[in-house]
């Protein structure tokens, strides 16, 4: 694959990525691709901020990781930058370390110019307040000669006469320090009890405050909630990259590198679980004040810098005494070290669909040593916990409408029913959606377009990016730093590209354009679409979209279209009466476009909500509600799921959803969207 | 304490001690107090056998260990025999290694010339089949995309179908191993539930054996019984020292070197966890053929020698499927990290008092990673889980006859009662009746006195040792090779000095002796019988009992009685109708003789029941029944512990039931059994 002159180079977190020519430092392949690194010195080697860390090899989804270094030789001058620690973790400075061969690039944040924006935020949902682990306060008695009862069947005598929880037990961590506690704080104690079942930690005194986090593994990103829960309010929210990015983008591909790497599963694993644990400290550490670096005694010191009249809670890990995991089920099962193989073959079966409670400890995963980790429950091979996720969030089951649900991550999972009856799909949308293997695509960061208007009178483009207020039309050409599109930009793109009539229904360039902006490569011959001149870029360079792009995205749409379709044949309707997108990608989305784009079939368009990543909501429902345990429990096992590539006429229908929209079905609500001489081309 | 140029230097597992001059081998050391260690060569520093682990320092109660060699130099000839490795562990050669100081010495199996006799055997008892752990064979239907069902749910629903149980979880490291098992098998397998709950195990095929291990940890011996849980055969008895006992003989000192060393209670309790595996691991060696070192092409090499005709089971530690575990309230305590300095405190409390279920993996134990360790409850801060063994093993609480339960360890239990009512109590009989702190006191091994007869005519003694079937006057001087005297043979000897009058009531020795075997001992002018003149010993010494051995002999006696008296007073009777004496020393004690000597009140002969090791056969029967399990927990709780030291004439009780026998009672059995000018002694 590629010419040998040539690598391929990925950074991460932005995700973009390109063919660059070898020898090029890190810091001029990172402009080629769009992707901004601090370089305050101008290259001079002196200023240390173009950090990155290099992880070699393995791009290919069947590839093996590759033990020949992919870069040039390490130079004097990045010692300065550079521990002998970092050296080892893969660190290297941009403007140093020359590209040999193809790489992975994750550039860490105080090397970015732009940080990324955190899409996965909490939303507001109704939750009631029941929580696995509740709080207790309980006074004893000391004991005596009348009354030696041990200190265990003391504590739980109180808290059956006070609290009427009966037969308790206690986690043997827990039982250990019991003693100690008990007599360090006069028997005045709190208890932490899981499921009115067991104790899992005792604190001096009355505590009321008490802790947990909800976290939603995605294929790409990773997102966690800290909450208070007590008062149910969320304190945090912080998200990542899925480590596991390295070993492939997709689900399919990590599912083969376990399959072609004995140790694969393990490392996958090690991996995703040592990165719950860093997002666990950052989502602790965010609750002490800021740290700053001064000079000591013995050399430099962190000292904290608490800002005035703030009070901070101060939490541990210690401190975190319950969690919920949601994910697909390849994420689950290689989270778990439980075997994905069977997942990837048919039939897709799971090694387990019911809820987990597992002791964080057995897991590796650093909250509170007594604490459980709750792993919500698998659907089936392709839908998984992050499905129940949205499933409990959005309650589906409990209505009378026909409800389409839509999660548009790296894999797309969609349920369709009410209370009657409820069916799930999964469909393979890949990462086009989300701005990868596009060739402008990025993730949504400043600088990346969001919204884009084509006039359809002269096919002039203007567009708005992340990070600027005012449009193009707007700006001066300078103001604008572009660098890319992102995956509402990709959304609005093909729309307006359709609805403008830049291109046809079948996705082809038209070839009657009235503009400049057409143009063929003179690389490759390949047609391509100019949306920012270079003069607007931050990458001097023009961003387009070319054919193959819009192919790109016309496969996504098309399984996503072609999936929901199949799933209403199978419900025997017509029409639904509402659509919900969830996911990142359904926060920034614009109704209108998605309708026009034929995401999904005809629908009214107030009754397209985006409902944000519905799968963390639910992660944080079953953290503070039981009975929301239970409901997902329920609807896991009441789903049923429908493998749509079974279906007789699939391919037919898969090349139909293609078109813009779907060749032969009828779009009323795009009546006065798009233009009638466009919706009816043949 | 002592002289500067001597030593005390015990030897382990027999537990000799004495004190020695400095600057003599170990291997004379042993001599001088009776240990037998194998010098094939003469001591000449070239057969290797006489193979020793030096374990320095700690002695005293509240002393530090010390970290000054208490032996001689390293010689260079030590090093053909012993490794590098087991240089650091601490070995020498018995004949190189001089003694400079204060020393442990354990003599290892191999090095010793006689095997020591295990006493706590397992017993017939009846037990129902009903264990913790069942298994169950299934087969299953493999997956398809009509039934696409994961492998939990697969299982879970046939376990339901065909066995009725309902909601089974199963351990998360069985979950892990679940898809590979079940294809490996071609979806036939058999499955370990553990209480009808969780599946902890799932094993190709069908397979009906299976197996557990029952341990009691005594203060100074831990055994084990490996049983085959289907058919509930004891398939070995194994046993060893408690490693604890560097760290203090007794409950009391073990718990003050936990309270005086910060790490005490972790290194006491990871050398009793480390000490348990080496015994598992020894159990299941048990079941391979035994290994001969051959010489291979790299070396020595270790093969296999089975015996023809014979099958071994060759278990592994995975194969353990469950396991229980009695003990005392410390020994509980300490081997599972709980602090037990409240046990030895006023009001005494235990930290738990109810049956505990932990993983093993959470303790350290390797059996199946799976499986649980079942701990018995405690009664009370010094009547622990191993009474509670002896309780559900005897069950005196289904019946009328009031019941006496001595249970004579390193310290004392008793319970008393019947299905109306049950008190327990504990006495500090101290090591004594053992074999410790008595001048030629010895572990039951062989050239032990076991059995001794005095002439009230002539006071000419007759006594038999362990492994030789003749008596003393059937025997020739040199054939005896006697050594000292173990538990049994003291009970004799304190009874037998007082019926043919050697000694008073008091327990001193009667002015009027009959024989030459009465002297002064030179040195220190103390009182002094001889039982074996030195050309009948193996020590080239006479085996004499001093007035203060009788007088330990007495204090532990009198603990004893006086404990029983002040329950029977407590419980309003005057006399029981059964006495039981369980324990190693209940295995080897003469009825007769126990009665003479006074350990507990009067009562016919023939009520007088040695159970055996009834702790041990308690925590097999909880292993082999689950009801048993529930029985613990109910009897623990409904045992009245009563603390005796508090009843205000404990002080004088005690020194009433110090005299041979008590002071005032009337023991109406006695008559026939003792001359009646001996029972008149005012």
């Amino acid at each position: 694959m590629g010419d040998k002159d040539r690598a391929k180079v990925i950074f991460q977190p932005s995700g973009r990525r390109d063919e660059v020519p070898k020898g090029i430092t890190i810091i001029e392949a990172s402009r080629r691709v769009g992707v901004d690194i601090e370089t305050l010195c101008g290259e001079k080697k002196v200023c240390g901020k173009c950090k990155v860390r290099v992880e070699e090899g393995f791009f290919e989804k069947f590839g093996i990781h590759s033990s020949i270094s992919h870069t040039s030789e390490w130079q004097e001058e990045e010692g300065k930058f550079i521990t002998e620690e970092e050296r080892a973790a893969g660190y290297r400075l941009g403007c140093c370390a020359k590209v040999e061969g193809d790489l992975l690039i994750f550039v860490p944040e105080e090397s970015r110019a732009g940080k990324q924006v955190v899409s996965k935020a909490a939303r507001d949902i109704a939750i009631e307040w029941d929580p696995a682990v509740k709080h207790y306060y309980i006074e004893l008695k000391e004991p005596s000669f009348d009354d030696p009862t041990g200190d265990f069947e003391r504590l739980t005598e109180v808290l059956e006469a006070e609290y009427g929880l009966k037969g308790l037990e206690i986690d043997y961590l827990t039982l250990m320090k019991l003693p100690s506690v008990l007599r360090g704080a006069k028997f005045k104690v709190t208890v932490a009890v899981w499921m009115d079942k067991e104790i899992i930690r005792v604190l001096p005194g009355e505590v009321k405050d008490y802790y947990g986090i909800a976290i939603d593994v995605g294929t790409t990103t990773v997102a966690a909630y800290l909450c208070n829960m007590a008062t149910m309010e969320v304190i945090d929210t912080v998200s990542m990259m899925n480590p596991q990015c390295k070993y492939g983008e997709d689900v399919m591909s990590r599912i083969t590198f376990h399959m072609m790497h004995e140790d694969g599963l393990e490392r996958m694993s090690n991996d995703i679980i040592e990165g719950l644990n860093k997002l666990i400290e950052q989502a602790c550490e965010g609750t002490h004040p800021p740290k700053k670096k001064v000079k000591g005694d013995n050399g430099d010191e962190w000292v904290e810098e608490p800002e005035e009249g703030k009070t901070y809670l101060r939490l541990s890990r210690d401190d975190i005494e319950d969690m919920t995991l949601v994910g697909n089920t390849a994420m689950h099962h290689i989270l778990l070290k439980l075997n994905p193989e069977y997942v990837g073959l048919a039939p897709f079966p799971p090694v387990v669909h019911r809820s987990l409670d597992i002791k964080g400890r057995d897991l590796g995963i650093r909250i509170n040593e007594s604490s459980y980790v709750h792993i919500l429950p698998n659907e089936a091979g392709f839908v998984g916990a992050d499905n129940v996720g949205v499933l409990i969030a959005e309650e589906p089951y409990k209505n009378e409408e026909m409800t389409l649900i839509i999660d548009i991550g790296t894999n797309g999972e969609l349920v369709l029913g009410n209370k009657d009856k409820l069916i799930s799909s999964s469909c393979a949308t890949g990462p086009a959606l989300e701005g990868a293997q596009i060739t402008f695509g990025m993730r949504a960061a400043p600088g990346a377009i969001e919204r884009i208007k084509i006039d359809p009178e002269t096919h002039e483009v203007d567009y708005k990016v992340i990070g600027r207020e005012a449009w193009r039309s707007y700006s001066k050409a300078e103001e604008m730093n572009t660098k890319g599109i992102c995956g509402s930009g990709i959304l609005d793109l093909l729309a307006e590209l359709y609805r403008s009539g830049v291109i046809l229904k079948s996705g082809r360039f038209n070839p009657k354009q009235k503009s400049n902006r057409y143009r063929k490569n003179p690389e490759n011959g390949q047609g391509e679409f100019v949306i920012a001149w270079a003069n607007e870029t931050a990458i001097d360079k023009d961003i387009v979209v070319t054919q193959k792009d819009i192919r790109q995205i016309q496969l996504a749409k098309g399984a996503l279209y072609c999936g929901c379709k199949l799933m209403m044949r199978r419900m025997g309707i017509e029409k639904v009466d509402k659509v919900k997108i969830a996911g990142a990608f359904g926060t920034h989305v614009d109704r209108e476009k998605a309708l026009i784009m034929g995401l999904f079939p005809d629908c009214p368009i107030e009754s397209i909500i985006a409902v944000g990543n519905a799968a963390g909501d639910g992660a944080r429902a079953a953290l503070l509600n039981v009975e929301k345990r239970k409901e997902a429990n329920w609807v896991a096992r009441n789903v049923e799921y429908i493998e749509l590539t079974v279906e007789e006429d699939f391919q037919q229908q898969f090349m139909q959803a293609m078109q813009i929209p779907h060749m032969t079905d009828n779009f009323p609500h795009l009546k006065g969207l798009v233009p009638d001489h466009i919706l009816n081309q043949k």
